[in-house]
């Protein structure tokens, strides 16, 4: 069974209003010193078999287009076990 | 300055409607033998200065209690740079 965990990220130029929300209430109960706080998504994806050069391809595209948004969001895609 | 990554996923026994219908949508379009999707939240955080045992005590406090439910939710703190 292979096991790849996809991260979602806001492209550093976007506004992160959850983030900054986040930010703030870390100040207000008690860890002082943030400076900043990026709220992301993660996707822990199982797929049975191994992790073929297509089917990594096509799980590239996919977390492109299905699970980020090209416009605003950034992905990194990470095999934590190939099968 | 210190970096701080924290991922806050469902526990095992909680349904995880939003992965499910990633998890439909992956075999939709054409990515076969996907046997689980769970979806879950990840927190960057960036701190001036180090992050020594009294900040990451109460980042480990904040993080049980502000960024994850401990009802429903398990979470990871990841140090990356302790400044």
């Amino acid at each position: 069974m292979a096991r790849v965990v996809v991260d979602v990220t806001l492209k550093p130029e976007i506004l992160d209003p959850q983030g900054r929300a986040v930010q703030g209430a870390l100040g207000r109960l008690g860890l002082a010193g943030v400076t900043s706080v990026r709220q992301g998504k993660q996707f822990v994806i199982e797929l049975e078999g191994t992790l073929d050069a297509d089917r990594r391809a096509s799980l590239d595209e996919l977390a492109a287009t299905l699970l980020s948004n090209p416009v605003i969001e950034d992905f990194t895609l990470t095999v934590e076990d190939a099968g």
